[in-house]
């Protein structure tokens, strides 16, 4: 009666992109999905879900581009001429007194243009003075056009024109062109609320005193911040021994906070411990072997009872959970998020690589000088420092096991 | 008395690279700074700024790769052979007994191995049985070497040695490869505390109903998300009228929370509310109309008394401080924060622009097919949703004023 082991048993396996297209059917239902509504001063980095209309002109008025006057363009046809000054208009609240003509008003840049002004004289081409008889007047020593100086209202948008379009990420320049329309709070595509659960009665959380049989769990705070840099919030993230009950207190305290996907880690090899998997399997979960390493187990279950979500189960070995996160839950993530996907190349292998026939293997691996890539430690899926030190996921296709330095090679950005 | 004027005044100008040198030189006392110790759960996407090393061997402790039986190598030398079963190993807490020689234990994937056991030979390659007369016995079809299928301490990493470098900018897996060293926090790159007042009588917050003359600040929410985007902190963001009272009250707030660096836009032009410019050029603040255009006048200075901080001046049109703020600041922010230099390319421009003399023109710009670029908008400084459009800066230098279809650009990022 001879099983199937963890990640390296060579028995029949699955294929990985068959499992990897079963897991985005189970998070189809994430899909259809409603707006949230963003203040716009925490709306950096969110994906705009909604085109952006501005409910008024911008600039709203008409304004002066410069420092200078606002005179008739008309009036000063035949410059040098000299105008009387009857006014002042800053850029401040309040509406000017039309313009006279044969006069000129001093203006700001920004102030809003007086009636009948239809010019600004930069203030550089005047000479300005007082006079006790005639009182304030100035010289304007060259004429200009109509409009000149001068920025029409709705002459960046008009009112109802689009600000910003969806799937916009928005950046700095978004938020002031949202701003400058008077926007408080835009419709940005939700986060996928996600709960993740490390199982295992050998973890520990890191600050503990390590005890004989222990080690760190790096899963929770791993898959965790890999869920938010795929654009998802985590409602919950915890931590099980091999025990049955544990788990599903935990699986429900997810459904209570509102998760929409729950991601466990350990728990569905074939040991005599398998706490997700014995948790799972009868209510339907569907556990898998791939045609990988590492991460070759996997399972695919769902939880809840009001509302069913998806429990995509990744093994424990920390780089076997990491890598799965990334090949199989990320992509998904990503895509709801309105993020692009992450980069892929071919790159040149600075030395030979073997590899198990019958699997596609993820070697962990580091960009050299040009296009080359360095495998980064072993294939063993315990070599959490290997992967922190590489910045490329190397992948060596099932049927192949050998390769050789200056082989091309697809390379997944980390 | 001619006087020079807002962004587009042709008198004699500053270099912009001399100022850019001079805002750099007033950052400089931001740079020898102390770590921030940041929870581990916390420090996603921030950058290491002291070298991280593993207390702990990883794994802790020598550990069964596989599903199987831990037995010595020398046993199994002449298999097929059977073994008696003696017991049990799990990955959970404790430390197992000796291993015997002549017989076997049955292990789990990451629990340790008994002293004495030197091998795992997979669950695949066994076949269990129980007889009434003999006990739990294992048939083991294949022998293994000394060390296969064990995981050594320390064999992804020894104690002392260095789990994460300094400089780098946490992602999931370095958080994995902190967590599994049990380490709870890291010593981060401080973010540089930075205060944003907008000034201007005119301005309105997004969601107030906008009068005549009033325009919404865009400033505000722009340049706190920029210097977020650059890895610094937004301590404090406000709004003052053209009013020296309410300007000192709000730079001494900014100094009360601890801000390192206060960034103003508007009140520096040469028009007659120039609130920014009453205040602080009699503290000694060089005000300067930079050969550029847009955000010609910019402006130096301090605030503070125990603490003195530097002060940079935008101007107020909302493209031109954004403009500064990614020419003049943001170098340096993101230098601060370990994080790397926004990237500028040679692209080729798709239709003719033109350029004032003696200005360097940054013209908003949409990358195109290919290595292509297009100017978005015109060169107005009040045309924020251009800029919103735009995905990169064509930089057009200040002895060129043409440029043809066709000619190379240098064009920065966004």
């Amino acid at each position: 009666m001879a099983a199937r082991s963890g990640d390296d048993a060579p028995s029949a396996r699955s294929s990985v992109d068959g499992y990897r297209e079963r897991v985005l059917a189970a998070l189809g239902p994430l899909r259809p999905r409603h707006p949230e509504t963003v203040p716009l001063a925490e709306a950096l980095g969110r994906v705009l879900a909604v085109e952006l209309a501005s409910p008024i002109d911008l600039p709203p008025f008409r304004n002066s581009q410069m420092d200078g006057y606002a005179v008739r363009a008309a009036d000063v046809a035949a410059a040098p001429v000299t105008l009387p000054v009857v006014g002042e208009v800053a850029a401040a609240p309040g509406a000017p007194a039309a313009l006279e003509p044969g006069t000129a008003v001093r203006i700001m840049t920004g102030a809003p243009m007086p009636d009948g002004a239809d010019a600004v004289i930069p203030v550089e081409d005047t000479l300005a003075g007082a006079d006790p008889a005639s009182g304030d007047h100035v010289r304007i020593a060259r004429g200009r056009a109509v409009g000149e100086y001068v920025r029409d209202a709705g002459s960046d948008l008009r009112a109802g024109g689009v600000v910003l379009t969806a799937g916009v990420r928005l950046a700095s320049r978004h938020l002031a062109a949202a701003a400058a329309a008077g926007i408080t709070a835009v419709e940005a595509v939700p986060r996928v609320r996600v709960a993740v659960i490390s199982s295992g009665s050998e973890l520990l959380a890191p600050g503990e005193l390590l005890g004989p049989g222990q080690i760190y769990d790096s899963n929770g705070v791993a898959i965790a911040a890999a869920v938010r840099a795929a654009g998802a919030e985590v409602v919950l993230e915890g931590r099980v021994r091999d025990d049955a009950t544990e788990l599903e207190a935990l699986l429900d305290a997810a459904i209570g906070l509102g998760a929409e996907l729950i991601l466990t880690s350990g728990g569905i090899s074939m040991g005599d411990h398998e706490v997700v998997r014995e948790l799972l399997e009868p209510r339907g979960a569907h556990v898998d072997v791939l045609a990988m390493q590492p991460g070759g187990p996997q399972a695919l279950g769902s939880w809840g009872e009001a509302a069913i979500v998806p429990v995509v189960c990744f093994p424990g070995n920390p780089v076997s959970s990491q890598l799965s996160f990334e090949l199989f839950v990320a992509p998904a993530l990503r895509e709801l998020a309105g993020l692009p996907a992450a980069g892929r190349e071919t790159r040149v292998l600075d030395s030979a690589v073997r590899s198990i026939p019958g699997r596609r293997q993820f070697l962990r691996g580091r960009r050299t000088a040009g296009d080359g890539v360095t495998a980064v430690g072993g294939p063993g899926s315990h070599l959490v420092t290997a992967l922190a030190a590489s910045d490329v996921l190397i992948v060596v296709p099932e049927d192949v096991t050998e390769l050789a330095a200056g082989d091309p090679v697809e390379a997944w950005e980390l």
